[in-house]
């Protein structure tokens, strides 16, 4: 009974510096430009973000600084825990060793604070006055409404219709942050009134949302496109967790063989494992990374890996990816975001070169184990972390059946209170 | 830009005992009963609630033990953190330092847990097999479901009707977590069946719902009443949350002179405040203790100090308190954690001797400041919190008036997540 339940570090250990996996791999496959098909240049990204962001999207520099305003907003929520899944193991009666990173203590109850901190920074000291983007499940457009309010930036959200419909809560939560919701597609853009004339009563997908708000910044200098995931430069703001967790795992005295995260661009999965896996890549460990995607959205174990759109519309670069194609209409699956047709480069082409799997796992499996996770941890995940539970509980179901120790480390990505319409179509057999 | 934002202590120094007031105050006008008006004996309580739990509402020891398996599940989400609400005071731009007690970072978003958890555990080494309940907003009613659920207990909940419509998530919540929910008043029990019969359209009151659980466990011999809070036990419970904060104060190498909570029971006021009230009771500090209040249930404000009972069909014991009267109907506000028409008794006798003081706030101030609060600190306070904000914005502005320095500690006691159809109603200048 005396067991350590979470593993806490103080305001001063959050990490000074975020790490850049780049530095550690082979040149990934450049970027193409959409219209000339050659290698995008850190220039012809300038209209769209700011020039900080652009410099840490092509740095091969292990290590970077956070900004000590990026640090002091960081406070507010990080360090997170680590905490020890002592009640999931005992529901599965097994001999893994179950950890979590809880990324759902954050005010806006996910890990994409991580990054859209830092965001609305670089976009605020270089004198950016609006800042534009879209959200799928609202998770990252709660994130980045906050952060453009903490830097006295306006906000516009184009939200993913079907989330618009299925969460209306979360647009509260932008609103009362100060952010602008519209639903997309919208009448606001033209790419936005070319999806409605395709389909009328389409529910949107993030492909048609991200090229609402790419249009929205190339047509307006004083406005910027800011992006939760894919990019480089978002999976280097998450490095934060692992960052974390190393340390935390310290504390525990133990160490991870196992890491998991749910899979929508990859920027928790790529936030929980880059920073383990540099070990890996130095000769020093080995471990079993698992990306956990939806059935409705299987772009790592049913795309194809080759160069794609980032949006439906075709105005972003051309990205090396594994991807379901850039018009692809993913299932109306509650986990939003997840609801993805590709996966960001750096995830990519660790996929491809084996060092990374992949596992899909359908809603109804989801919601199972999401239910066995609130009542035996208290915590209700979010739809889109109930694929990094399933995934950990297969492993460590495994692990029992084979006899084994394993030591896992999923990654809590967010809480499931705005999510709560989904949970109560699976409670009445709806799901 | 260095200032410590978050005071965290690690698992471990969660405290082993609860203070216990009424070891430090003259005795309290006893209970009495309802029929013989007779003082209540500790026997007369049995077929509502666990002996352990009796004996706590009766002792007048000052340090209580906290059972080991309760504290290994306080280990879920305690020690909560002490933040300094630097965000808030700069939007001030006062000479006051404000911490807030961060309560809502337990799984179920509020304090409600930290008497739920010994209450289920009571009942649970009794042999007891069901518990019963009543909720206004669903914070105790989520607290008291998953913590019967971790001491494999059966868990009914009578939801207070205009709840149950307002807030239909937090009813989602108790399923999740395996509780059955019950809207209020109802026609499973005579006194709900009687309410109806009296008013056909009543929104409900905890009063009634009270009366509801109550009736329930007085007829099943296998069930028992629980309470979120007004009980002397509760506040027992509930001073986790300052004897907590007094070690983070000394972390923080601070001290408060002023300690606000918002009221609708006393059960957060009292936790935050007589751990420090301990210390005045001795002579060695002086404290300025603010309960925050309703103008929609202004029972500490505008109510008389005198014997009434708990719920409105006058089943429980005659409590000495601040009361409205048991058949009060509060206003269909949003806040409905404080929609109650009497206070704890504890918290009625300090009030009736000036050492606590009360104040009232308006629903609309209410959420002007909830909106403030999430865009300078991140967080949606709940509804009832927002009163705790209000009145701590008000002294925060009467020291910058006076040009003083003052150190407010207030309690956080919930998130708002599961209420933003008030934000939005809000939002939309319908409040």
């Amino acid at each position: 009974m005396k067991t350590t339940k979470k593993f806490l570090l103080p305001d001063r250990e959050i990490p000074k510096e975020w790490y850049n996996v780049l530095a550690d791999l082979p040149s990934l496959q450049p970027m193409l430009h959409p219209a000339t098909h050659k290698p995008v240049r850190p220039s012809d990204l300038e209209p769209l973000f700011a020039k900080g962001l652009i410099e840490q999207e092509f740095s091969r520099k292990r290590w970077i600084e956070i900004p000590e305003e990026v640090r002091t907003l960081y406070k507010i929520y990080r360090p997170t825990p680590l905490v020890r899944a002592s009640g999931l193991e005992k529901a599965l009666d097994t001999p893994a060793r179950i950890y979590f990173k809880n990324e759902s203590v954050s005010p806006v109850g996910s890990h994409k604070l991580n990054s859209a901190l830092p965001q609305a920074y670089y976009n605020k000291i270089e004198g950016v006055r609006r800042l534009t983007t879209e959200t799928g499940a609202g998770q990252w457009g709660s994130a980045i409404s906050i952060a453009a309010r903490h830097f006295g930036l306006d906000m516009e959200v184009f939200m993913v219709r079907l989330s618009y419909d299925q969460k209306p809560y979360r647009k509260v939560v932008m609103q009362t942050y100060g952010g602008r919701v519209i639903p997309s597609p919208s009448n606001t853009t033209e790419a936005g009134r070319k999806f409605l004339a395709q389909k009328p009563d389409t529910t949107g997908s993030l492909g048609m949302a991200i090229s609402e708000a790419c249009e929205r910044a190339a047509l307006d200098p004083d406005t910027r496109y800011t992006l939760g995931s894919v990019l480089n430069m978002v999976m280097l703001h998450q490095t934060i967790i692992g960052l974390e967790a190393e340390r935390q795992f310290e504390m525990a005295q133990d160490y991870p063989d196992t890491i998991i995260g749910c899979f929508g661009g990859g920027s928790n999965f790529g936030g929980i494992s880059l920073p383990f896996l540099r070990h890996q890549l130095a000769g020093k460990a080995k471990f079993d990374l698992i990306a956990a995607e939806s059935t409705g959205c299987p772009k790592l174990t049913k795309g194809a890996f080759r160069y794609d759109y980032g949006d439906s519309a075709g105005l972003t670069p051309l990205i090396p990816m594994y991807t379901l194609g850039y018009d692809y209409e993913p299932e109306a699956i509650h986990a939003g975001g997840l609801r993805y047709h590709g996966a960001g480069a750096i995830m990519s082409q660790l996929l491809k070169d084996n060092i990374i799997r992949a596992m899909d796992i359908d809603q109804h499996e989801c919601f199972k184990v999401g239910k066995l996770f609130a009542q035996s941890e208290g915590i209700i995940p979010a739809p889109e972390s109930t694929h990094a539970i399933a995934a950990t509980i297969r492993e460590a179901l495994k692990a029992k059946e084979e006899g084994h120790e394993k030591v896992i480390l999923f990654n809590l990505s967010g809480h499931g209170l705005l999510d709560l319409g989904a949970y109560e179509a699976f409670l009445n057999g709806q799901l």
